[in-house]
This record gives structure tokens, C-alpha cells and sequence, in this order.
């Protein structure tokens, strides 16, 4: 029997119930993992609000991230064997797969092995982050050496992902974030330039850190009222992508403004490298080659049991943390 | 002395003044032309009222489009001679160029032998038009046989420059306009389908058009509350080209929708085409070779003479044209 979290309806996190539950022999081209550690994201929140990019059908799991051992292969699986240390990339929906239990089985394509370097519970943390990040600037933006890169909401674990990417290619990432009480981790983390939007004029500071030219890339995951201002804030021909919805409220652009620095904005989802088989492997290279140098490296926030979830929920939605929420089991 | 239209301060048409004024002879590379015909754009009226992408030095001239006869050229200037019938692309900026007058200078790289077929008032009337459109769908989203084009503001020069482009290219325009009265001649300029937005469900007749897939791509002079209707209409990963901002309201966006589908948003302007000479010099041949074929066709609203500027410039503004307004000499 494995102890799984499951939810019958949408809502806050009190609707996250643990059932014991059978886990069926792996099928072909499944592998079967007893899972040792889950990080958790950001959209496993709004998946539990079914206010996600897809539709629940209920009852459902939740969970991208978990690392842990092999436990049984399904047919036509090769390059696993029972036994071997795993983790899962975020490669297949939530209606099919999820890692929020004791054993989970999860498809082929989204197993990978981590690099030895790191525990299980790093290993969790590892995947969402960067390959979010990866997959806009580099894969998409080809982000360069002469690049600035605007990161909103920088203390999130896909924040400081996009910070250590920025920095691996060579560009020079700013980042965002409320108040200065953060700044000191930020620049510790490898943000070159922090901005604290409710105490500085977060445009004057772009244009003076790029010397009145704009950053060339924006990375957010929050739109709102507040996002002309990122617009405002790139070059010509730059780009903002904008990957969350952390605002509740209208985002409107500044059309004029577009028009004459033809900005793009791009809608950006981890699908457009985890869709597709050949822009996933080269993904999960470049992340696990930086995470074998120590170029790229991961960040926790905070450890919790797997019986505390409805509470891990709880403090996932007060978006006081900096890097990544993992469980153990 | 050449009587030439000039205003000192932003404003309705009432700002515009006409003075008698010596052209010089060209500099380098400038070519002087006696104006026969002047092409209006929108982008007159927003200049006017200093609304333009651009702020205006005053006092100034206006106007993008003009067609004429050869009167002297500069130092440097190739390809051209006295007597040739020319045309000029709208690649300079108008505080330093202009076409509003009977005599005027313009930088040979904006100067183009139009194809014998056309006349002055058709050949005033194309390159703003064609080259707008063309830089948008043909150069930067390479549109191609199988996607749909959405066009609002489909009577405008610009949407029928478009719907003839995608046609051009084998692709399927999707006109839109407010209500069934240009039905019929937007169906005669090249529309395959036409949806009156006042009358009709737009993004339900999209869907129904494109087999439940939306359309890839979207060239919109309008933005405003309408528009995430278009994001709505568009399939995954398609774009939203937006080259104006006709309404005054916010533009909002729909940022969960453009995530789930990746939808891209670019803020447009010919100047991607125009601003480069490579770019441009394809653009101009991709067009002349269209207008000498019968591909692409002029359509003129409405010719009127020059001394009637002021009322141009106010039926420019009500907005009930289809086609192309020319003034001649």
C-alpha cells in the first residue's frame, strides 16, 4: 500500500486528503518509484484551486518534482533498473501522473538520473526551476553575455533558477523583489543588481544599471497592474515572458509604447521544452551538466514531513519562502 | 516656391497650415521630386495630434507617402535621374522628411521606381499599405498556405493590404468589421470570410472557420477591452501582431490563457522592415512584384485635391473609409 495525497474537489489546502491506495504494476514504458523526497510548486497550488493552465478531473494527485529509487520497470523501459537513484521532470499532466505519494509511477521520458552530487532532497527541488528557466531564456531568448534579464518575484525557487541561468550564460540578471529584506540573499544567490520595487523606481533603476538602454529579457511570474512598467523597462525588441499569474488583478499593455520599441510579450509554459522529446533532452543536459559543475545548484527553503502537507500548502501560499519547499518521507 | 502644409502645435486638422517655402537642392544622397499625388495614412492624423511613436519637432511637416516626377538629385544618389517617376517608402523619420507639398526631398533610400502600370495616385497610395502588412505576416511570421489571418479594421488600407498579403501567400484572411455594411466589398477585396464583431460572436466564427483550432495569426491596429477576444481566437502558440492603438481604452491581456497556450504578443511597427536596408530592399521588391502581377492592387476610397487638406484630414478621422485616401497636385 502506498499513502498518496489525493482531493476530491477544488480548494484551499484542507481539501488535500491522504488515502492508502494500490500502486499497480508499472505499464509499458512506466517505471515505478518509492519516492524518497517532493518539491513543491507554485502550481501545485493553483492546480488544487483548479485554477490551473488544465482543467481538473476529480478525484486527482497533485506534484511534478519527487526523487527516489526505482522500484519495479514496465515493459520496454530501458536505461533504468530497479534500484537506481531517480528523479521526475515535469514532462506529463496531472490528470495522468503526480508525485505527491509514498510510490508513484511515472512515464519514461519524465524519469532522469540526477547527478550524483545530489541528496534526494535536492534532487527534487531541481527540475521545475530550472528547466522553467532554461526553457525561456536559453532554449527561446538565447539569452547572451551582453544580456540583462529583469527577474520579478526573484526569491521564488524559478526565480533564483532564472538568476544561476542569466549568470551560466554569461548575461547579468536583476532582481526584483517587495522590500530590501531579501536584497542580501538575493546578491548572495548571484543576483548582480536587486531591486526593491516598493522602495525604488524599479524603471530609473533598470535604465541606470543598463545605462539607458533597458534589459533586453523579463521573466514574470506576476502580470498585474505593475506590468507596464516591466515593458517600460526593456530595450528595443526585448522581450518580457510571463509565466505565472501571481496578481489577481487586470494586466493591461502599453500598446503605444510596444509599437514603438516593437516589444514582444510572451505567454510561456515549461511545455514548450518538456513537450517535446528532443528540446527535453537537450533541457535536462544543459540543467544536469551545470548541476554537475556546481554552476547551477539548487535552494532550500525549508524541509517538511510528508504528513505535514496540508500545512506545506498552508506556507507555499504565504510567499514569504526563498528557493524551494521540499518533503521528505 | 513650393506651397507646402506644415503646423506649429498639436491639434485637430485646424493646425494645419499652408506656406509657400523654397526647397533646397538635395544633399547627398537626396533625390528632390515635384509631388503628384500624396498618399493620407493614420499615422498622419496621430503625428498631427503628436501621438505618433515618434514626438514631434515643431514646426513640421507631414506625410509618408507621396508619388512624383524627378526635379534634381543629390550627390551620390545611383539609379536615379531627372524625369523618373518615383515613389517613396515610408523608411525615415518624419521630423526630418515629409510629403505634404508640391515640391520635396526625400533620402534616396526611401525612394522607389514604382511599376509602370500604376498611376501617381495609385503608386501614392501602395507602400505604406503593402509594407506594413508584408513586414508583419510575410517577414516576420512567415505566414504560409496553411494558417488563418485575423484582420480587424479590415477596411482600412492596411487590413486590405493584409487580406491581400495572406492571399498573396496562399494563406486564409479572416476580415473582421463592426457591421455587415462592408461585408460584400470586403468579400471583393479578398476576404475569405468576414465577421461583422457587432453582429456576430467573433471568436465562435473563428473556431467554427478554423475547425475548432483558432487562427495563428492576429494584425491588429485596435487593442483596447476587445482584445483578448483575439487571443481567444488564436490557436497555440499563434500571434498577435498589434501596429496601433485605435481605441483608447487599456489593453488588457489574458495571461492564464496565453500561458496554457503560449501565445505571443508583438508590438509592430514597419520600421522593422523599413529601418534595415537588406529588409528593405527585399520588402520593396516582394511588393513591386506583387503590384506589376495584379496580385496586389491598390484600392482608393476616395481623391481628393490638395487645398482641401483640412477637410481630408477630418473625414481621415471619421473612420468610414475603405481603402486608401489620396490627395492630388
Amino acid at each position: 500500500m502506498s499513502r498518496t495525497i489525493k482531493f476530491a474537489l477544488a480548494g484551499g489546502p484542507g481539501v488535500l486528503e491522504f488515502i492508502d491506495m494500490e500502486v499497480p504494476a508499472p505499464g509499458p514504458h512506466e517505471i515505478r518509484i518509492r519516492v524518497k523526497a517532493i518539491g513543491i510548486n507554485r502550481a501545485d497550488s493553483m492546480w488544487r484551486n483548479d485554477k490551473y493552465t488544465e482543467r481538473v478531473r476529480f478525484p486527482a494527485g497533485l506534484g511534478y518534482d519527487a526523487a527516489g529509487i526505482v522500484d519495479a520497470v514496465g515493459k520496454d523501459v530501458s536505461d533504468f533498473a530497479i534500484g537506481d537513484a531517480v528523479s521526475t521532470v515535469p514532462a506529463f499532466s496531472l490528470n495522468k501522473y503526480f508525485t505527491y505519494g509514498e510510490v508513484i509511477l511515472a512515464p519514461d521520458h519524465a524519469v532522469v538520473k540526477h547527478p550524483d552530487s545530489l541528496s534526494f532532497v535536492e534532487a527534487a527541488s531541481v527540475w521545475m526551476m530550472f528547466l522553467t528557466a532554461y526553457g525561456a531564456l536559453v532554449f527561446d531568448a538565447q539569452v547572451q553575455a551582453r544580456d540583462f534579464v529583469i527577474i520579478p518575484a526573484a526569491s521564488s525557487s524559478v526565480g533564483l533558477a532564472a538568476i544561476q541561468i542569466a549568470n551560466y550564460a554569461g548575461a547579468t540578471p536583476i532582481a526584483l523583489t517587495r522590500t530590501s529584506d531579501k536584497t542580501k540573499r538575493l546578491r548572495e544567490a548571484g543576483a548582480a543588481h536587486v531591486v526593491a520595487t516598493q522602495e525604488q523606481d524599479m524603471v530609473a533603476e533598470v535604465m541606470r544599471i543598463t545605462n539607458g538602454h533597458g534589459a533586453r529579457l523579463a521573466f514574470d511570474p506576476v502580470g498585474g497592474a505593475d506590468f507596464p512598467k516591466l515593458i517600460a523597462a526593456l530595450t528595443n525588441q526585448g522581450i518580457a515572458y510571463i509565466y505565472g499569474a501571481l496578481s489577481e488583478d487586470d494586466t493591461p499593455i502599453p500598446v503605444l509604447e510596444m509599437i514603438r520599441k516593437m516589444t514582444t510579450i510572451k505567454g510561456y509554459s515549461i511545455r514548450l521544452v518538456t513537450g517535446d522529446d528532443a528540446r527535453r533532452k537537450v533541457a535536462v543536459e544543459y540543467v544536469t551538466k551545470g548541476l554537475a559543475s556546481g554552476a547551477l545548484r539548487p535552494i532550500i527553503d525549508r524541509i517538511f514531513k510528508f504528513d505535514d502537507m496540508v500545512n506545506v500548502h498552508r506556507y507555499l501560499e504565504n510567499s514569504g519562502q526563498f528557493g524551494k519547499i521540499v518533503v521528505t518521507l
